[in-house]
């Protein structure tokens, strides 16, 4: 049954940098505005992505926990270049060449992909090892392991890793 | 109807490393020698294993334009390793490896894959924001954006983004 | 006939991270607990995740071959994280976390796999190029070439690249 509709998309967003999560929401969103259901699964790094810009206060994290959570990058603006980045230069002028041409911003794009209905979701796994707690994420997302990845995965015939 | 024929294959070449663009060009010919349909598609860093290697003058640049274009290797021959680049040393090296066991280089690989009628496409919309003009790209690919790569990836099973 | 059962999965292991090993070990074993049969595809860096942990001494090894089998980590217990590694501060803690939160070792997973009937290959192409040879690498695995890889691909609807 199911091998018949593998016509959907799924994403596991893993790097989390600025240039491969444009990347995957622009695939996300054209997937999903030509009528392909879309499911992007945020895990390690990709996590990022998701996160709030402003500091959550989180009463039992550990103090790994804490530590990752200093280190790591709060959210989409925050986010860097694979490449050429340049303690942050690089992010900057990419944006820049971005708002030249017209391309919608990383914040904008997620905005399009929830209003198009791509599904979001977050992988607990991960959120654990790390010690990100739901309320440090955006609203709108599910929250899920591995095997919801595999059968959203199980119908699509586009799987990418970014 | 197509869901009867996704027998094709698709890449998304984003990193444009040496290594990840030997393995993406060994996939695409190996697919292609099999009967396969292939697509690249080549966007952001990707977009660099397209250049030619001669500097192309191109007046209507910005100076932003004009210096991620200088800082960006220009072609296949210029590209670096992913690890162990070791500022072009192990680049250097592994080709030397490759070459002592016959393993084809990355131009050879590129023009195989052209007589295999693979389908190379460079991402406009990347080409668009980074600044690279069509003239500045080697001859025989195709300009399209990211609509295009979906409605290939459409009818394709094996989709990879390298 | 092939079209009617694309259910497999297949995965490239190309980086060899840490990170992305767990990850991709992650995804395999919970897939063919599913009942998918699965292939992962050890190459380039990648296959340092199949490497014995003790050195093995190889007689016909020219001087670049020794040298780059030095320099590559040996086993899943030597991988570095492909982020926020810091010198393997970053890899020791993340390994810290995933024990606190009681999720497997890469070794665990790699035997979980196994046991599974996962089918574990390395690439023979990318073994010639780096000088790795059979008795380096871990037992129960296959050797071949990219056909070999895409032919289990053809049957399959999930093909990523790590």
């Amino acid at each position: 049954m199911a091998t018949e509709t593998k016509n959907n998309a799924t994403m596991i967003v893993f790097d989390g940098d600025l240039d491969k999560a444009i990347a995957s929401f622009i695939i996300a969103t054209g997937a999903a505005a030509m009528g392909k259901q879309v499911t992007m699964f945020f895990t390690f790094w990709g996590l990022n992505v998701l996160r709030k810009e402003e500091h959550i206060d989180i009463k039992d994290k550990n103090f790994l926990e804490k530590m990752f959570a200093k280190m790591m990058p709060r959210g989409p603006k925050k986010l860097k270049l694979s490449k050429m980045n340049y303690g942050g230069v690089g992010s900057h002028l990419m944006k820049k060449m971005m708002k030249e041409h017209n391309v919608s911003t990383l914040p904008e794009l997620i905005e399009m992909a929830q209003d198009l209905d791509v599904k979001m979701v977050a992988c607990t796994m991960t959120m654990d090892v790390m010690g990100l707690k739901e309320e440090e994420l955006m609203d709108g997302i599910e929250f899920a392991g591995v095997a919801s990845y595999l059968s959203e995965a199980e119908d699509a015939n586009v799987n990418l890793f970014i």
